[in-house]
C-alpha cells in the first residue's frame, strides 16, 4: 500500500475534532449542547446579498475573472476607502475565503522550510496552511495576564533568523478578541522594515471593534506599502460564512503578480458568491450598528458571567468574537470530553474548544478554552451557568 | 524591499495570459474574437441547479460540513454506482473545484521534492498545483502521431525513482481528447502495484466520450483501490464551471483522512455551489445525450475542416471537447500573438491556446496549438476558415 506523504502525517487537526464524536453520542442521548466553540454567528445575512443570489438570472454558471471582476473589485476599494485603506482594484485579488488568501500570500512569500513568526495563541488553520506549504510556524507568546498585548519587540528579534520571511498577525484575534493599538502596529512596522520581512495581517473581524476603540490597519501605516499583505473575508463581516470569498490585498506589485499565478492555476473564485458578496456591499450601515451592539452585548454578559466564576481568568476582548478563559482545571481536552461525556445540567451541556490548538509551543494553553459568543444573551449566560456548576462537579 | 519566494518565482503562467493584452487591443480596434482558447462551455446549466439556487430559503449562509454534506455525498455515491463505479460517501470529500481535490491529493501524496509522472502534454495548470506544493513534474510524452495514447510501460519504468509517488492521468484527456482504453488503465494499474505509487486519475471529462466508446475509470479496475485516487468536478459535467464544487475520491481510508485535514483548514466548499450542484444531480438523461450529442457533431466538423488544412496534423479526440492541432509554423505562441495583433478576415480573428504550456519538457509542442471545441458549429468552420486563412499569409 503506497503511503501517505510527511506533510500529510503533520497535518493538524481542528481542535475540535477529536470531540465530535462524544457530540454525536450526546445528542443520542438526548442531550442538549450549547455550541460555544464554533465561529458560525447566528445573524442574518444582509437581505440585499440573499435576494441579489435568488434574483440572478444567470444561464451558464460560467467562471468568473481568476481575481474578481473589475467591477467588484472597484467596489472593494470603494470600502477599504471608507475604512481610510486607500488601495485600487489592482491591490485586490478576490478568493475563495480568506483561507485561500492566505494560501497565495504563504505560497508567494515563503519557500518549504522558510519561517514565519506569529504571535501565539493564533487562528489554529495557520497551521494548517504552514504545514501544507511547508512553513515553519516560529510562536512568540502572548498571555492572557497581559490580555494577550502584542508581546516585546525583543521577543520577536531574538526568533528572527535569515529563513524568516514574515509575521502574521490576527488584528483584532481570534481566538484572543485583543485589538493591537495604533503603537503596536507602528512597532511591527519598524521591525518588519529593518528586517526586511512582510508583515501579514489578517482583518477578517476589522468590523467588530467595541468600547469606541478604533481598528488601525496595516495598510494605513505610511511606509509599510511594500511590507504589507492583508488577508480579508466577508465571512464574518456578512455573517455569509458559506459563500468562501476573501480578499488578497496589497500594494506590493510584485506579490500581487505571484499571487495572481496561485490563483489562476484554480482558475476562478465561486461565481454565486461573488454575486452575493458584491450585493452584500451595499448592505447598510444599520445592519452593522446593530450587529456591533449586540456582539457587544453578548462580550459584556459573557465577560463578566465568567468573572464570577471562582478561579477562572478571562481575557477582555476588544473586537472580533471570541475569548480566551482559564479554567481552574489541569487539562481542557479532557475536560471538554467530560462536558459532552459525562455532564449535563438539567438535560444541557456546552461544547467549548480546547485552546491547546491554537498554540503552537507544546504545553501552553492546556488549561484554557476558547469561547465564541456568536449565541443569544440569554443562551450565553445559561452556558456559563452550566459551565459554573460543570466545575463544581468536576473539581471533586 | 521583501522579495518572494523561490516557488513564487517559478509559478506558471496560463499559457494564454500573455495573449490576454493582445486580444483586448484587438477587441479595442473593432476585431471580433473567436475563442478556440477556453474550456468555457457555451451549454446552458441544467435548468433544475439553476432552480435551486433561485429557489433557497437560506437566512444565514453558513458553513457547510468540511467534506460536504451526507445526503449530497450519499447522492454523489448514487452517481457513480450509475457509472459502475462503486463507492460510498465516506470515499467522497467534495472540495472546491476539481482544483482543490488535486491540491487535497498532492499534498496527502507527497512532499517537497518528491516526483509525479504525468504523460505530456497534459493539463498546464498540473504545473502549477505540483509548484506550489513543491513537487517535481516528470513527464513522459504522448506523441501526436500516435494520438497520445499511453506511451511504453517501459517509458514509465524508467522514470520511476525513490521519490515517484504516484502517476496522474487525465481521462479523457485535457488538452488532446484521448481516451485511455481498459487496457491502459490495466497497464498503469499493474506498474502502481508493482512500484507502490498512487495513480491519481482526473476524470471530469467522464461525460464525454463519443464514438459509442465507454469510459474505464480506474475505480472500476479490482485491486487498485488503495492505489487509486478520482479527481472529478461538475464545471464541465453541468456546465456550471463558476460553482467550483469537484471531488475527491479514494477508497484508501488513510488518504482520505489526510485530504479531509487539509479540507478542514479551508472549512468548507462554497454552500450555494452545493445547492446547485446537489440539484444537478437530477439533471434527466437527455440532457446528457443532447449534450453529447452536439460536442460529438462539434467535434466531427472540427476535426474533418482541420484535417482539410494543408499542413495540419490534427489528432482524433474520443472524449473531452479539446484536440492539439500541429500547425505548419515554428512558433505557436508568436503565431497566436500575430493572430490577435496583425490579422484579420473580415475583421474577424481566432484566439488560441500555443500549447507548449501543456508540456513540461522544453521545445516540444511549440509548432502546436489547443483548440476547446465548447462553440456552436458554425462558429467553428468559420473559425478553421480564418485559421486557414492565416495560415496562408503567414507563411508569406
Amino acid at each position: 500500500m503506497p503511503s501517505i506523504s510527511r506533510r500529510g502525517k503533520t497535518m493538524p487537526e481542528s481542535p475540535i475534532r477529536k470531540l465530535v464524536p462524544f457530540a454525536e453520542a450526546a445528542i443520542k442521548r438526548g442531550i442538549k449542547i450549547i455550541h460555544l466553540n464554533i465561529g458560525q454567528p447566528d445573524i442574518k445575512t444582509p437581505k440585499v446579498a440573499l435576494d441579489a443570489v435568488r434574483n440572478n438570472t444567470l444561464e451558464v454558471l460560467a467562471y468568473s475573472r481568476t481575481e474578481g471582476s473589475e467591477s467588484y473589485r472597484e467596489k472593494i476599494a470603494g470600502y477599504y476607502a471608507k475604512n481610510d485603506i486607500h488601495v485600487d482594484a489592482d491591490n485586490i485579488i478576490v478568493t475563495t475565503g480568506g483561507s485561500e488568501a492566505l494560501s497565495f500570500a504563504l505560497g508567494s512569500i515563503a519557500d518549504n522550510d522558510d519561517e514565519i513568526i506569529i504571535p501565539e495563541p493564533f487562528y489554529a488553520n495557520y497551521n494548517g496552511f504552514a504545514n501544507a506549504s511547508g512553513i515553519k510556524v516560529v510562536p512568540v507568546v502572548s498571555s492572557i495576564e497581559n490580555n494577550f498585548a502584542l508581546p516585546p519587540i525583543d521577543e520577536f528579534e531574538k526568533l528572527i533568523t535569515p529563513r524568516t520571511k514574515a509575521i502574521l498577525i490576527c488584528n483584532p484575534g481570534n481566538p484572543t478578541g485583543y485589538l493591537y493599538t495604533r503603537e503596536e502596529i507602528k512597532k511591527l512596522a519598524t521591525i518588519v522594515k529593518k528586517h526586511n520581512l512582510f508583515l501579514v495581517a489578517d482583518e477578517v473581524y476589522r468590523e467588530f471593534i467595541y468600547d469606541g476603540r478604533e481598528h488601525y490597519s496595516i495598510l494605513q501605516e505610511k511606509g509599510l506599502e511594500e511590507h504589507a499583505i492583508i488577508i480579508d473575508s466577508v465571512s464574518k463581516r456578512y455573517s455569509m460564512c458559506g459563500a468562501r470569498i476573501g480578499y488578497l490585498v496589497s500594494k506590493n506589485k510584485e506579490v500581487m503578480q505571484t499571487a495572481l499565478k496561485f490563483a489562476q492555476a484554480r482558475l476562478s473564485p465561486p461565481t454565486y458568491a461573488q454575486i452575493a458578496s458584491e450585493a452584500a456591499l451595499e448592505t447598510p450601515q444599520s445592519y452593522f450598528d446593530d450587529v456591533k451592539k449586540e456582539y457587544e452585548g453578548r462580550r459584556n454578559i459573557l465577560i463578566s458571567e465568567l468573572n464570577k466564576l471562582e478561579g477562572v481568568v478571562v481575557g477582555q476582548p476588544q473586537g472580533a468574537f471570541y475569548c480566551i478563559a482559564q479554567l481552574p482545571i489541569d487539562n481542557a481536552d479532557t475536560f471538554a470530553q467530560w462536558l459532552l461525556e459525562d455532564f449535563n445540567l438539567n438535560g444541557e451541556t456546552v461544547m467549548v474548544a480546547p485552546a491547546a490548538g491554537f498554540y503552537a509551543t507544546d504545553g501552553l494553553g492546556t488549561n484554557q478554552i476558547r469561547i465564541a459568543y456568536v449565541l443569544k444573551k440569554e443562551e450565553l449566560k445559561r452556558a456559563v451557568h452550566i459551565l459554573k456548576e460543570a466545575l463544581k462537579v468536576y473539581a471533586h
